[in-house]
């Protein structure tokens, strides 16, 4: 089966999605993208996408191209053509094309990508034994809460994880406290047993996984804080995990040399992560 | 007369200039470049460029896609092929296309476009009369020695900058000091005559234009030193200008609400951006 992809209006097969060099996300990094699960067929979470895309558009000052409506049958429709039951969509606008200046263009229309893949969850194996995780410095620029694609700390960051045979790197601020990680957030269970992760704001990206799961843990009663946590109180703790659209609910074993609990993925990690496939599984129902 | 781009091997007419869109520079900002300036038919401080892009490919393990002789040689070619005796070439390389990871993909191959335009130096009046600055907040990365496309905050800095009337803003670090201007580096001549600008290293980039510059002041004997200063410093200096490729030696007669000297673009500002005029008119003689 070939591949499609919608780009600027048109369905075209996938080697052909081509877009100008002179696409400002090609030469400045100036847009922004989404990445939502397909489970079952269905969109997971969209709405709570299509929120953040158009708020990331906002804060750019990049013009929304369509209306919501119309991107959703954009979405509908790349997922159909590519027989997508169970994998992501992937949607990027940019600021357009136009004459390299840096800035903002006048009368430059705002460029639509939408591409969809079958993709299987993450691993059992790596869900069953838990990941690994390294630390590194978080160099990245302020407005780490925009979904831009500005990328390429979180690539060489990611690429530093795998290098040292781990799944994600759990990138630190300057006075010691985890943000999140390259494409997750990161959360832990203290000693206290109490669940913990960032507060939104300018640091790290409100992640839509990490919403889905407050709003779990918020539904079953558990002792939820919303507040930063050094590295140190990360590899002390009971529990951790990140979360992402492709993560899930992905439990943490070992962040740098330090075991977490007892090296296994935890209890309330597991539960979490049952519950968040029960409700994208609901969803998908 | 159609423009006309190098893109990965061929040379496309400009409209027909197109990368795929998963090409790491459109879904990562996984990429760095160039910009040359062209005097009579010249390239100004070619392998200082070079040198830079090199680093900057070597610093993000990009492979070099072709030896600098046979990149020279494409440069040459979209030089003629567009007819540009005055204006400048851009160079952008980037990881490659690869399906959608931040991981660097193996094997995907370095892609590389090369165009070349027309362009005036900058207006005389605006040299003559000296330009505005506004003052904003770095809100960069910590690795802007690279030049990569990660241009988002310098996109946004520059908008803000041209929508209050300015030329250009000048990023201050946490600690007050100014690290460089969105597309150009800052100088300023303090009270005691002192010329300053900003050391190297990996809060801002070194420009080209800058080594020029410092490359002439140490010609002329005058007193030059590399160090940070702060906005404070820089609103009471004598003199201050900024430079780069396309902006060359650019007076700044105002930071923010702060006139620099007497409101005219100041004596050592005027002699440096002669020499470096003469500079790059003897490199195209």
């Amino acid at each position: 089966m070939a591949r499609i992809a919608y780009v600027n209006g048109r369905y075209r097969p996938h080697r052909e999605a081509v877009v100008h060099v002179e696409d400002r996300g090609y030469q400045f990094a100036d847009g922004v993208y989404e990445v939502v699960a397909v489970i079952g067929g269905r969109l997971v979470d969209e709405d709570w996408h299509l929120d953040r895309l158009e708020r990331s558009l906002k804060e750019l000052r990049i013009a929304e191209p369509m209306p919501r409506a119309a991107l959703r049958l954009v979405m509908r429709e790349v997922i159909r053509r590519n027989l997508v039951s169970d994998g992501l969509v992937y949607m990027q606008m940019t600021r357009g094309v136009a004459p390299r200046d840096h800035v903002f263009p006048k009368g430059a229309a705002t460029s639509v990508v939408v591409t969809a893949r079958r993709k299987k969850p993450p691993a059992a194996e790596l869900l069953e034994k838990g990941a690994a995780a390294i630390s590194i410095p978080d160099i990245r620029w302020a407005r780490c809460d925009i979904k831009s694609v500005s990328l390429l700390p979180n690539v060489l960051g990611k690429q530093q994880a795998v290098e040292a045979g781990a799944y994600e790197a759990f990138q630190v601020d300057r006075e010691g406290y985890v943000t999140e990680g390259t494409a997750t957030n990161a959360w832990i269970v203290t000693p206290q047993d109490e669940l913990v992760t960032r507060s939104a704001g300018p640091e790290i990206l409100n992640g839509i996984t990490r919403l889905a799961v407050i709003e779990i843990a918020k539904g079953q009663g558990l002792r939820f804080v919303e507040r930063r946590f050094t590295l140190a109180e990360a590899k002390a703790a009971r529990e951790a995990f990140v979360t992402g659209s492709t993560a899930f609910v992905m439990p943490i074993v070992r962040i740098d040399e330090a075991t977490i609990g007892d090296g296994k993925p935890g209890p309330l990690t597991r539960a979490l992560r049952q519950a968040y496939i029960d409700r994208i599984g609901r969803a998908a129902a």
